[in-house]
């Protein structure tokens, strides 16, 4: 498609400008970075417009959204994104500054290289190919892009059920996940859902002398930990009385398709560190990523953690917790269950605090039998040279069953990221040839649809 | 004693004297403090000598000893305090600054108000009075005064088999504990041990997105917490094997006195702010803390504890623990016996690292028929009023079966603090009221001996 050679004779002013996206630290869990998401949002808005697009700053009563089209009157094709990104604590595990994007032999370091600068990005390059090439598809081009895809999406949501209820495009594309491997291009038609919150165990009304006081004080980090023992066993399996209920066994075709994927566990456990693969007893590793619902504590504190000893009862304990769904499980119902087990279990020894939900969002099936999907399979692998395969995914894209489910169309995720990206985590990372060829990809895709 | 009225006269010099001893932030545990530390040793050795002591600034490893002494060639006795103090974390929850003392509602508010600043000051007054007023004891009173206690103790120990071996005193008084209660004068003959440690768990080497990795990898923080909830019960009984092997049960005797002294649950459980108060099913409230081993998590962290979620499977988990344990529990045994349960326990999808032992004393036992706490005994009886009643206390004050084992004498803990002084704690304190009765007891002690 890119006979003209557009893209890489612009290639390091396409790095540069993504580079210069990634220097916001548009953090939108944390307060203080409220500023720097504002300003991600107008630099990007800004961005779209010089590049010929019209665009809109949606105000919401959270970050804005932006909305930039060209087209107008044709029938329409939405590309989602979003500019916000995850914290980067802890911070002295990165190599180069989260915010101060470093190239290094081959990849671009820095938080939201591939969650989901990035990956945007790539189909902001591919119009602005299509538009210098002189290309005019015969559909409207709709970037929607939010800034609250890792808090909590509210903004979006409340969007789209209002304003954004009448966009009804045919077809709506999302890079924001990963390629099946390096080589293998891929599609995801199943998401996890999740439920998030957090749990709060309170003792005393202050830390005190764990000598004096030892015996006689019930000690909410035990407690915290005891009923955290209580929902979930040594090889993952969820405590919670009907937690799996409405979860819907894996039929034997897609355990098949799964198989046939020849995931390599050894080659998995080594690329992460771990000591051995992990997980539910006659799951395939594939199975569990994908197609299991999960307990995870993803953050928990209590007490002193500084240098030395101090010799207390914490006043408190307290864990982050979020759980991966799987489709037909009700995130509603799970917080619900999830909620009942923890009064259950906790003494009466403690007070129990339970934030949340914090985070909610179902399972998602995609029907792959549609031209939309059939077309991306061919971009990519023009693209990328080799066929993509039919995926599933453990992350939850929270945004793309509500698209679905507000305008009953196709909702295509056609990954550019790569499961060692370290997203979410230190030294978050993105293939520069990925982005590349991500940008070839859209600019094919957006050409032949 | 003090018939010149020589304490009332200068009270507010001596408390003027003690904010500016609690003033440095004298923090052994924590290395940035290391200046703070020596300075406050400085102040201490010159305001000694300034007093009239014969002061020596015994340089070790880690933070000077100082001793300070009077009355040369004369039998010897000593007196053991400390001049460094715990971690003041967490910062936010000081109504006052830790190292700018406070005085509100006749408490003097800061970090070793209490523990042991304010109740070693006592004494350093008590043998100022006895100078200014022209008392010649006709022993020498020897100050020994550490600067580690809250963190190994190391130096002293070393000191004790060394240098400090041959000293041998005819008794040993140390004022770092408390009353029985505000109106109850007391000497603590019992006292706990402990074994303190720390577990990190480790599983992938960076923290991993809970959607794309959750289900194949393992939890640090899910490993942890089952591991601890499979140290202690819900009531606080010790799952290691082996952990109570040594333990001698409580005589009928004991337990008549520890009954006698009518401890009031409700108004404890309500002091601190409890629900209702906890503890190992069959001993009362004053059993589980003074003569009761125990198991507590002083510190636990994993992931991320800022605001909003951050959706990681952590990389590691850790936990601070102490046991506290009871005279005849080996401290070293305990720690094998730990160690091997917690490896026992460990799942082998991830590592485990025990460090330690980061702490070790054994419980202590003193004989109470003795002229140095039956003299104690009536000096505070003279001092406060009532009289001074025998009792064990579950801290543990390591140097104590040291001083006993090396030199052969008893060592007779005559506390000046309160329950509610919040020591180890933010807002830690100490009532002024004791601080002056607490230099009247001392002096009288001092002259009677």
């Amino acid at each position: 498609m890119d006979s003209s050679g557009y893209i890489p004779k612009n290639q390091d002013r396409f790095l540069a400008e993504l580079c210069e996206f990634m220097s916001f630290a548009s953090v939108s869990a944390q307060e203080k970075h409220q500023n720097d998401v504002r300003a991600c949002a107008n630099w990007l808005a800004d961005h779209l417009k010089n590049m010929g697009l019209t665009v809109e700053i949606i105000k919401t009563q959270g970050n804005p959204i932006i909305k930039a089209s060209m087209g107008k009157g044709l029938r329409k094709i939405v590309i989602y994104g979003h500019y916000d990104v995850q914290p980067p604590e802890p911070l002295e595990l990165w190599q180069s500054k989260p915010f101060e994007p470093e190239i290094r032999d081959g990849y671009l370091y820095g938080r939201g290289a591939s969650d989901d600068k990035g990956q945007l990005f790539a189909h902001v390059k591919a119009v602005e190919t299509l538009i210098k090439q002189g290309i005019k598809p015969d559909y409207e081009i709709i970037f929607v892009i939010e800034g609250e895809e890792e808090c909590n999406g509210e903004s979006l949501e409340k969007w789209l059920v209002g304003a954004g209820a009448e966009l009804k495009p045919e077809a709506v594309f999302i890079s924001d996940c990963s390629m099946y491997n390096e080589a293998t291009p891929a599609i995801t038609y199943g998401l996890r859902g999740i439920c998030a919150l957090e749990i709060g165990i309170f003792s005393a009304s202050r830390d005190l002398h764990s000598g004096c006081f030892g015996g006689a004080v019930a000690n909410p980090a035990i407690v915290l930990s005891r009923m955290l023992a209580h929902c979930v066993t040594q090889d993952g399996r969820i405590m919670i009385p009907g937690f799996y209920e409405d979860v819907v066994p894996l039929t034997d075709q897609e355990r098949e398709t799964f198989a046939a994927l020849k995931h390599d566990d050894q080659k998995f456990a080594a690329g992460l560190g771990l000591v051995r693969p992990f997980g539910e007893a006659c799951y395939t590793t594939l199975e569990r990523l994908w197609a299991r619902p999960t307990f995870e504590i993803n953050g928990l504190w209590s007490g002193y953690s500084g240098p030395g000893n101090k010799t207390i009862i914490p006043s408190s304990a307290q864990a982050k917790i979020t759980m991966r769904l799987v489709p037909n499980q009700d995130p509603e119902k799970i917080f619900e269950f999830t909620s009942k087990h923890l009064q259950e279990i906790c003494p009466d020894t403690v007070r129990l605090e339970i934030k949340g939900p914090t985070g909610l969002a179902p399972g998602v099936l995609i029907d792959t039998n549609c031209s939309a999907v059939q077309t991306t399979q061919s971009a990519l692998k023009a693209a990328f040279g080799n066929e993509a395969v039919l995926i599933r995914e453990g992350g939850s894209i929270p945004v793309v069953a509500s698209f679905a489910q507000q305008w009953q169309c196709p909702v295509v995720l056609m990954g550019l990221g790569l499961a060692a990206d370290s997203i979410h985590a230190p030294n978050e990372r993105f293939k520069m040839d990925n982005f590349l060829k991500g940008i070839d990809a859209s600019t094919i895709l957006l050409s032949s649809l």
